[in-house]
C-alpha cells in the first residue's frame, strides 16, 4: 500500500470520460426530503395555552442577521475595544435574547431578492405576490385582507401601525392598503384614513395632495372622518388614551418626509421608542390590540451602504422593542412579541476582503451624522459653493472620522487615516459628485462604486465601513432569509425555518382568525 | 395646521446645541434586557423524553445562511428558469425541512470573524478560545475534552470523524485533538490514532511524516494500532462492520490531499455521502454511535469566491445528509441529526450591486470545475507554455460559460456575454497571473481584487457570480451566525438563537455528559 502515491491516472482516464457540463445541478439527490415530520401548525398550537390579546409586529426593513448582529458587534466592540470579549457576557440586542428565534425565508413571486411591497403581503396575509404589489394577486384582480383588518374586525382589536419612514411606504401601507403599486400613494393615504385603525405614527404621508398636487388633501380627510392629526410634538403629547383614533407625524421631518435617522435625531426629537410607547397608550383596551412598527431607516441605510446609520437605527429599533418588553412584563400571560425583517438589504457582511480576519468596529463611533444629512447639508452646499477639496476633507474627519494624511497629528487613531488608494478613491468621487454627471447603469464600474447614491457620500461609508471590517455587496435587496424572533403568548409557532407567508399563517391559526 | 411646513427652524436650533461624536452608541437602551426568560437546558431537557442512540453532527465549513439558500435557489432557478416560482413548492435542501432550526453566534476569543480551529473547538467543548487553537484555552494550558472523546469513554460510543478534506484539519482534529495550534499536523495525526475512534474518513492526512518528513509515518503508526487503513477505492469497500477500526483515505485526492470538489469528482469517486454511508455500516452497533461529516470544501470554494464550487459542495453535504436521513427513517426514536456551520466564509451574497434586484441562478450551471482544478490543470499549462489570451478565452468559455463577444453566435445566452468592462478585467487578470508577481496586501486595489489567489482564476469566477446575481465581499471568514437544524430525538433542545458553546451544551446534556 503507497500512501504518498497520488492516483492521478485512473482519475484521468475516468476524466477523459466523462466531462460533462452542468455537474453541479446533476449530483442532487432529491430522494430523501425530510418535510414530513415538520410539525403543523395545528400540532404545534395543541401545545400553546394562552393565545395573545397584545400583538407587537416589529419588523426591520432591510434587516436580517447581519444587521442586528453587526449592531450587536458594535456593541460589544465599542465596550471592549474591538474585541469579542463582552460577547461573551451575552451582549446582544434584547431581542436576540427572546426565547424563540426562526427563520423565514423571503422570496416573492417575482425574485429570490423580493421588495418590501411583496414581503409585507406575505407577513400581512400569508400571500406570495410581484414585487412592488401591496395586497393583492398577481394578476392584480384580486385582494387580500390583512392580519390588521382581520384583528379589528373579527375580534375588535385597536390597530396601531408605526413607522419611522412615511405612513403610505409599502410596509405600513401592507397592514392597511390594496393596491397593484406600492406608488398609488394618494389612494394609499385614503385607504389608510378608511381603515379606520386607531393609531398612526411616524413620517410625514407621500403625495397627500394627489399626484397632480391637486386632489383633496389626505390629512384634511383623515380629520373629517374623525383621526386627530398631530404634526407637532405638544400635539402629539396630547394625544393619549382618550383619543379615538390619531395620526401623529414627526415634527421634524428628514429626508423625503421620513422621520430622522437616529443618527441625526436631536433629544427633543421623538425616537421610535417614543411613538411606540405613546401607541400602547393609545391602543391599550380591554379587547387587545395590535400594533405593527417598522424600523424603515434600516432598510434606507442600507440601501446607500451607510453601515453607521444601519446600526444607529437597528438599536433604535431594538429600543422601540424595549417598549414592548416593559408592557409585556406587565402583561406577560397576555402579550406576543415578534421581531423580524421584510427581507436583507445591501448585502452587509461583517468582514471584508481588504481586512482579512479583523474588524474595527468602534471605527464607526466617529461616524455622526447619515449619508442622507450629509447630502442634504453638505454635499449641495459644496456643489453651489464650488467647494475645494480640502475643505471637503475637514468636513469628512468632523462628520465621520477618516483624515487625510496630512491632518493626522500624533494623536489621531491610525486606523482611520486615508491610505494613497482611499485617498484616491475619495477625490475621484468627490470630482465625480462636483460635476453633477449621472453615474450612468452603463458604465459598470462607476455603477458598482456608486449606484445612484451621491458619489462623495457613498465613497465615504464605503471607506469608512471598510476600515472597520464592514462591506456591502449591493445597493438593493438580498436573498438571504430573515430572522423572526417571538417572546410571548404563543411564542412557540414562531420556532423553525419557514416561509414568511407563514408567520401571517401562525399569528391566525393562534388567533383562529378566518 | 400646516402639514407642508418643515419645522426646520426648531430643527436647526436644537441641532447646534446638541451635536456630539458617538451619537450611534449613545442611543442604546440596555434596560429591558429579555434573557431572563429564554429557557434553560434543564427546562428543555423536561421536553424530551427519548435521548438519541445515534447522532450525526454534520458542519459545513463557511456555510451559514447564503450557503445553503443559495444552493436551494440555484435548484429552483435550474429547474424554473431564474424564478423563485418552484420554492413555492419548498424546493429547499432537505436539511432545510428539518422540524427544527436554530441560529449559532460564532465569534471566538480573538475576534467576530473566528477560525475554524477555535468555533470547532466551541462546538466540540463548549468553550470559546483563540482563533487557531484546537481544544485548549486561551492561555494553551488545559485540554478540553470532546463530546466525541466523553460519548466513547462515558457511554461507549462508537465514534466516526468524515470530512472532504484533510483528516488532520482544524474541524475533524477538534473531535479528538489538543493542540495550540491547527498547524501541528503531525501531532495532530497522532492524536487521531490515539484517539483510539473506530472510523475515520476523508481526506489525506497532511504532514504524515512530520513537518521535517523524517518522523515515522502516521498511516503505519495507525496500522500497527490496529487500524484498517484503506486508500483505494476496493479497499474501501472491504471495510465493514466487522472491521474494527478504520482510516479510509480517498483514492483520488485533489488540492491539498483533500477530496475532489463535488463540480471535479468523477462517477467513480465515492461522493461524502458514500463515506457517511460506509460509516453507518462501519460504526453501527448496540451501545449507539456519534458520526461528525464535516463539507470542508465549502469554506475552500468561499475563500476562493468560487459560487458554482460552493453550491456544489452545499449540495453535496445535503446528500450525506440524506444518508443520515435514511438511517434515521429506520430508527426514528433513537437517532438526532444536526446540520450546521462552524461560521460563514465569503460574505457571500444573493444579490450584486450590478445585477440590483435580479439574479441569473441559472447561470451557474456553467460552470463544471473548481478555481482549484482549473488551477491545476489549465493555469499551470497557461504559465508554462505562455498560453495567448485567445486560447484561454475558449477555455473559459468551456469550463466556465462566459463567452467573449467575438466567440458568440446566435445562440450564446447573452447573459454570459463578456461586457467590455468584464472582459477588460479578465485580460488584466490574466496579464497579472502570467508575469507570476504575487499579489501584495500592501496594493489595496490588487489584494481586495484577487487576495491570494490566481488573478485569472479568481477573477472568471468573480465574473460568473456577479453576472449571476452573486457577490463574495471577502477571501475570510465573516461574522454572520449560523443556522442549527436538527432533527429526532432530542431536537428541540436546538431551537433557538444562541451561542455556538450550546451546540455542545445541549449535546451534552441530553446525553448526560460529565
Amino acid at each position: 500500500m503507497k500512501y504518498y502515491l497520488r492516483k492521478t491516472i485512473l482519475s484521468l482516464l475516468v476524466c477523459a470520460s466523462l466531462v460533462t457540463t452542468g455537474v453541479v445541478y446533476s449530483g442532487y439527490n432529491n430522494t430523501a426530503k425530510a418535510s414530513s415530520t415538520r410539525p403543523t401548525v395545528a400540532e404545534k398550537l395543541k401545545t400553546v395555552t394562552k393565545t395573545p390579546k397584545y400583538v407587537f409586529l416589529f419588523i426591520g426593513d432591510g434587516m436580517s442577521y447581519p444587521q442586528f448582529q453587526a449592531a450587536s458587534d458594535y456593541l460589544g466592540a465599542v465596550k471592549q475595544g474591538n474585541s469579542p470579549e463582552i460577547l461573551k457576557g451575552g451582549e446582544y440586542l434584547s431581542f436576540m435574547n427572546f426565547p424563540v428565534a426562526g427563520s423565514a425565508t423571503t422570496y416573492d413571486s417575482t425574485s429570490f431578492c423580493p421588495d418590501s411591497a411583496s414581503t409585507a403581503t406575505s407577513i400581512s396575509t400569508g400571500h406570495k405576490t410581484y414585487s412592488g404589489v401591496i395586497n393583492m394577486n398577481e394578476a392584480k384582480t384580486e385582494e387580500f385582507e390583512t392580519v390588521a383588518e382581520k384583528l379589528k374586525k373579527q375580534l375588535g382589536y385597536e390597530i396601531g401601525v408605526v413607522t419611522s419612514v412615511n405612513l403610505n411606504h409599502a410596509t405600513p401601507a401592507a397592514f392597511y392598503a390594496h393596491q397593484p403599486s406600492r406608488n398609488n400613494y394618494y389612494e394609499i393615504g385614503l385607504e389608510m384614513v378608511e381603515s379606520d385603525f386607531d393609531y398612526f405614527a411616524g413620517g410625514g404621508l407621500l403625495d397627500p395632495n394627489g399626484k397632480d398636487g391637486k386632489s383633496e388633501n389626505v390629512y384634511e380627510i383623515a380629520e373629517k372622518a374623525g383621526y386627530t392629526v398631530a404634526d407637532t410634538k405638544d400635539e402629539a403629547e396630547k394625544v393619549n388614551g382618550n383619543t379615538d383614533k390619531a395620526i401623529i407625524i414627526g415634527e421634524t421631518l428628514a429626508d423625503s418626509d421620513s422621520l430622522s435617522y437616529e443618527n441625526d435625531r436631536e433629544s427633543s426629537e421623538w425616537a421610535l421608542a417614543d411613538y411606540v410607547k405613546k401607541g400602547i397608550e393609545v391602543l391599550d383596551n380591554d379587547k387587545g390590540f395590535f400594533m405593527m412598527v417598522e424600523g424603515g431607516k434600516i432598510d434606507w441605510a442600507c440601501h446607500a451602504n451607510d453601515a453607521g446609520s444601519t446600526i444607529a437605527d437597528t438599536i433604535a429599533l431594538s429600543n422601540a422593542v424595549d417598549e414592548a418588553i416593559k408592557f409585556y412584563n406587565e402583561h406577560p400571560d397576555e402579550t406576543l412579541i415578534l421581531v423580524t425583517g421584510d427581507h436583507e438589504t445591501g448585502g452587509l457582511t461583517i468582514g471584508f476582503a481588504g481586512t482579512d480576519y479583523d474588524t474595527y468596529l468602534a471605527n464607526i463611533q466617529n461616524q455622526n451624522i447619515s449619508y442622507a444629512k450629509y447630502d442634504s447639508d453638505y454635499v449641495a452646499k459644496y456643489k453651489e459653493n464650488n467647494t475645494p477639496f480640502e475643505t471637503v476633507l475637514k468636513d469628512i474627519e468632523d462628520k465621520f472620522g477618516l483624515v487625510a494624511k496630512e491632518n493626522a497629528t500624533s494623536s489621531t487613531n491610525e486606523k482611520l487615516i486615508l491610505t494613497d488608494y482611499e485617498y484616491n478613491k475619495l477625490k475621484a468621487a468627490y470630482d465625480k459628485t462636483m460635476s453633477g454627471e449621472e453615474v450612468s447603469k452603463e458604465n459598470q464600474e462607476e455603477y458598482v462604486l456608486y449606484g445612484t447614491y451621491e458619489p462623495l457620500s457613498v465613497t465615504i461609508t464605503h471607506i469608512l465601513n471598510n476600515k472597520s471590517g464592514i462591506n456591502f455587496s449591493s445597493y438593493s435587496h438580498t436573498g438571504l432569509p430573515v430572522a423572526v424572533f417571538a417572546k410571548g403568548a404563543g411564542e412557540s409557532l414562531f420556532e423553525g425555518f419557514y416561509d414568511n407567508t407563514d408567520i401571517y399563517n401562525n399569528i391566525a391559526a393562534l388567533m383562529n382568525l378566518k
